[in-house]
């Protein structure tokens, strides 16, 4: 549905601009109501149209689901060219992708919630599709992090299939707690959380497996 | 309704162990179709009791649904109150939780996925009660952050409010990803998930702020 760019006419623009609308208003009224609480009706309402003609842009609520993180899914494949095409070392390309990622959560928190917290609602084609997408995301961060192991930026031992899943758990907790308007702006939190991830990464350096020692220290002690 | 310790008539021995098959068909219940299409009939299929019965252990859903997470938030601050005493250096205390806790998730995904997915559910002093024990135990998290900061064993420019974050999300995250009977231990995994939470807090040294590298490293390639 998206125009060619170039290509514009008016009609297909102004065509265009309703469709963003209206994943605007689904995702602010799923993210209000919960999906399962939601008709199309309400997404209709918030629009400021009638309900059939939200039919010109969708078939049903989980297309309009479906719609909203295929284009979530490709801000965050557009983020991942670009980290891609940085030619800086691997350390320094995982840490902008993690201050990028974290900035995206904080400016787009309603999208973020509903990828988590309503993805189940999708079924069949949808479902196998975003599913493919989110692993495909997943192997290209996992494979970020281990060009970092490889030019020696992390450390040695890091199991990278589980960093993977650390840092992005991490990242995709930002929703729940970040409230707009508090003390630090979100691009402060993205530095802080960029500065945690390398450190996930870089490794602990002497501070493995420190359950012998506690013992040792406990039988100091006694 | 818990039985004091050495004076358990037989009765109430039945009847607690008769109120833990009920907590736990709950939570496999909860966890299979979600907490909002579960019915008390479904709950009371699980066990094999008639739904009248179920009305001796609680007074509703709702009531079933708080039960769970009081006995989630019991193990929770006892694992904690049993890292407190511990008398080690405070980034081995973090590393000890941070393994045990997330061994807890581990042993325990279908909890822990009901913990995150379905505590809006709950409404007045229920709501109030699972909120404000959650904010104590992020509380007791982050003084064990700040511990390590104070005793030298963490990174000095950590960040300790959003690590305290950064941290629980990345372990609210394992019953998303882990899936029993996969390739790796429970214990395995959290060992690894310690490691790199203690990574988290000791820092990545030398890697703090590489965006204006970035650009050199840019200007430098063009």
């Amino acid at each position: 549905m998206a125009s060619k760019a170039g290509g514009v006419s008016r009609e297909d623009g102004e065509r265009r601009n309703r469709a963003d609308d209206v994943i605007q208003a689904a995702v602010e009224t799923f993210h209000d109501k919960g999906y399962s609480a939601t008709s199309i009706q309400d997404v209709a309402d918030r629009v400021g149209v009638l309900k059939g003609s939200l039919y010109h842009y969708i078939d049903s609520k989980e297309d309009l689901l479906a719609r909203i993180f295929e284009e979530s899914d490709r801000q965050s494949f557009a983020l991942m060219e670009e980290m891609e095409a940085l030619d800086v070392p691997a350390v320094d390309r995982l840490r902008e992708f993690a201050r990028l990622w974290s900035l995206w959560y904080l400016e787009n928190v309603e999208r973020a919630s509903l990828y988590f917290n309503e993805w189940k609602h999708l079924t069949g084609e949808r479902l196998a599709a975003v599913t493919q997408t989110r692993h495909e995301y997943e192997a290209r961060v996992e494979r970020m992090i281990r060009a970092c192991k490889a030019d020696g930026g992390a450390d040695p031992d890091l199991d990278t299939h589980y960093a993977c899943f650390f840092i992005l758990s991490a990242i995709n907790g930002l929703p729940i707690w970040y409230r707009r308007g508090g003390p630090d702006s979100a691009e402060h939190i993205s530095e802080v959380y960029a500065d945690m991830i390398v450190a996930t990464v870089t490794g602990s350096k002497g501070h493995k497996r420190p359950r012998a020692k506690k013992r040792k220290a406990k039988a100091k002690a006694a």
